[in-house]
């Protein structure tokens, strides 16, 4: 039976319609009624201009108001919204609009300019909208919450981007477990700088609909502006990727956090001991997390109380998950299998893909880890040869499925590289032919692949390391550098 | 598509092994492990004593810690609770017993001595159970929302008890709905004073296992043994009918609460003025509530916030709940009805009734109201004629029914009247043959109906006020008396 409550948005409206919402930097800010009511006018307008209940509507947007209001304005209609990487080529984000069946794509301002070279009929820039007359569109009431409502791209390991789809229940579940784990204060303030089209943003939207909690907006990530956000503007919660944490760490120097800074919510893979140990006495609780565009964000959570005991330690599963080790070798190490109400039901239209990864109603996350006594998690290795840099997943089949595509090119493997500001970063190592010069590849690789994504080094080599049955080593290549 | 989450119990035992989950008058306590402990080793008891899956088993019972373990023995066994009132007859509880197919019965040792007065195949002595073995009965891990968890009876407008069904999912969206309103805070701890077997206090059960938050359990409210907890024992929020928030503030003189303290959750009909103008000042954040059985609880709250300015209003239903007034009078009175994931599927084989109650989704309350224009409830009629007597609910119906089953009763009608103390007290207005006396009626009362229900006084009339289409008039029967 699925399970009905009632708009979020407007449920808000309703209880504290003068509460805060969002906030901006400059100190402008929508209360939770003028949010549902420019949100509720969006919908009426996003209607004239054709746009259906279940669409699948493409948003390609920086962090903005008008992107949060598009993204509830979708709600209202009941449309599904596809949230697009803005730092994606166009032929990724082509891919990812064909795949997803995108019929109307919203961009910002900025992203506007390389509409045309997007294949989708319709383009609309999001502050355009507003232009448009409303029409007598039915709104959506109620949230039912087994509808899907989001879809978000992850490659995986198999190269290929996959639409992992979010119900508003895997939302709704989520920012339920959240506060289940972190507790809920009347005085919380969250602050948002990292991408909305990532889960790891958008779950922190969902957050505030759901709790009544004003959300502090970035465009993004600024070390000045996060620290006066903190100490002057009351955020109690700050979501950070490790590289974001290091810098404000470097800029806080002597001082202390105010009390009132309750969370320093830790994504994107785990933090090295020195970092931890520098939070110590700072007065910054971090909470490192283990999660995934499938889980719709953290799913496995430690707790500030045992981060300094646990070093290492993604923790324990949010209240309604759970958490196993798959076929755990001699030391209990084994693949990461996740289960609960806030695990997406699969990917769009890739039914062998879902049934792969989700097996006996857990989702087989792919990544390798071991349990402790105690419960805690660590993460021994992410989905196989992940790179995490700066909180981007990249993945190398994705890379080398590109670069190998370029005549000329005869085989390619990449891998991640240690790098002190990003965590680490993609290089290639490539087996070509004569003709072929770094520059010709390098060139190739930024038309085809977001910049984060484009090999740091193109190293020619004369073979890749393959195994008996010719499977190409990743974990090995670096060794060709020696 | 039912919704699977972890054993609540076994979550927190797996989370917070450590952290309280029940504490004593006298100190002691369980923690979650231990809880978690002898609710299964419980589970595994009962199922010696031949309790399976789906099996219907009787609580009755005061508070207290086996009946606590008991509760959450049920739910690892997946049986279903069916929660007794102490105070009620023999003949009134064989009624539940044998509606609800009630299989086993486990009782306190006080209960027991009647034990044989009532109509089930097998009676047990809670703290009996531990003497048994552990049987091999598979445990629940997870909890399906969807499943049936508890029966509570409730008797409505038509005399005759039903047992309302609630599903786990009842419970915990109850829970989740009240921690968006109230906040979670991880040094909450919750006094349950109000009976368990009523769902005032079983939902203080459900949090407490939900959040992973400790209950502060009383066998029953005793001013002085609250106040000390609220002083000295480190209670947050106390959930209170009206009779018991006027004996806390005699008690409490020129006092002030302590500043942990930070919630009075006010349940069982609005609070007087005078009462909540004698709370200001005194650190007592008073919520008034509206709820009933079917609701699990609460489903509407007033947050102190508006307590003084909304006075005598319920306030706004609760983020996963709606609300809405059926056909308005001119005055904008009407019947309130509420929807939401917390409220019942219906009555226990009573599909009639259920059809009654549920209307397009809706639960119509039978309670009269109204919203103001900011959207906040005032209840201007409980139930129709429905005497709330300390907490308790008491139905002039189901008392009519049982006196005019005395030979030489014509006719009766019974209302409430003003009471100092309990709020109000059921008073009967007969009209009888020449042989009765008011000492048989009374005493057939008492062996018939809890001691609660039995009329405070029984007037004998000529007749009875009725309409043109000859129904009782209820609200006239006072009039008798000038």
């Amino acid at each position: 039976m699925t399970t009905t409550i009632p708009h979020w948005l407007s449920k808000q409206a309703e209880i504290a319609p003068d509460q805060t919402a969002v906030e901006l930097t400059d100190g402008s800010y929508l209360t939770f009624k003028e949010l549902q009511e420019k949100s509720q006018s969006y919908a009426k307008k996003l209607g004239t201009l054709g746009v259906v209940k279940g669409d699948h509507v493409g948003i390609l947007s920086e962090n903005s108001v008008p992107m949060m209001i598009t993204i509830h304005a979708l709600s209202y209609i009941g449309a599904v919204g596809v949230l697009l990487n803005v730092r994606l080529t166009a032929s990724e984000l082509n891919y990812q609009l064909n795949d997803a069946d995108v019929s109307v794509l919203l961009v910002s301002a900025s992203q506007q300019q390389r509409a045309n070279e997007l294949k989708v009929k319709m383009v609309v820039e999001l502050t355009e909208i507003e232009n448009n007359p409303e029409s007598s569109v039915a709104l959506q009431e109620e949230i039912q919450l087994d509808s899907l409502f989001t879809i978000m791209y992850t490659s995986g390991t198999t190269g290929f981007p996959k639409g992992v789809m979010h119900t508003y229940g895997n939302h709704w579940w989520s920012a339920i477990g959240s506060a289940l784990n972190l507790g809920l204060h009347k005085e919380d303030k969250w602050l948002a700088a990292l991408p909305l089209f990532h889960v790891s943003g958008f779950s922190i939207l969902m957050r505030s609909a759901i709790y009544g909690m004003p959300v502090f907006l970035l465009e993004k990530f600024d070390v000045k502006t996060v620290q006066t956000a903190i100490f002057q503007k009351g955020v109690t919660i700050l979501s950070v990727v490790t590289v974001m944490l290091q810098q404000l760490l470097e800029e806080l120097g002597e001082k202390v956090y105010p009390e009132h800074f309750r969370c320093m919510l830790l994504g994107g893979g785990p933090a090295p001991q020195s970092l931890l140990q520098t939070t110590k006495g700072k007065g910054i609780p971090v909470f490192q997390s283990f999660g995934m565009t499938e889980t719709a964000s953290q799913i496995v959570t430690l707790s500030a109380r045992d981060a300094l005991e646990k070093v290492g330690s993604a923790g324990k599963a949010l209240p309604p998950a759970q958490l196993r080790i798959s076929r755990p070798d001699k030391d209990g190490i084994g693949e990461i299998w996740v289960k609960g109400p806030m695990v997406t039901n699969g990917y769009f239209k890739k039914e062998d893909a879902t049934n792969k990864a989700m097996q006996e109603g857990w989702l087989a996350t792919g990544d390798l880890g071991y349990v402790d006594e105690e419960g805690f998690l660590y993460v021994v290795e992410r989905r196989t040869d992940l790179i995490i840099s700066g909180g981007e997943n990249i993945y190398p089949s994705e890379i080398e499925s590109v670069l190998s595509a370029f005549t000329g090119v005869r085989e390619v493997g990449v891998t991640g590289q240690v790098d002190p500001i990003w965590g680490s970063k993609p290089v290639a190592f490539l087996v070509v032919d004569d003709f072929i010069t770094v520059d010709m590849i390098e060139k190739y690789a930024q038309e085809k692949l977001a910049a984060y994504k484009v090999p740091a080094a193109f190293h020619f080599v004369t073979s890749l390391p393959r195994n008996a049955s010719n499977k190409l080593q990743r974990n090995k290549l670096l060794d060709l550098l020696n």
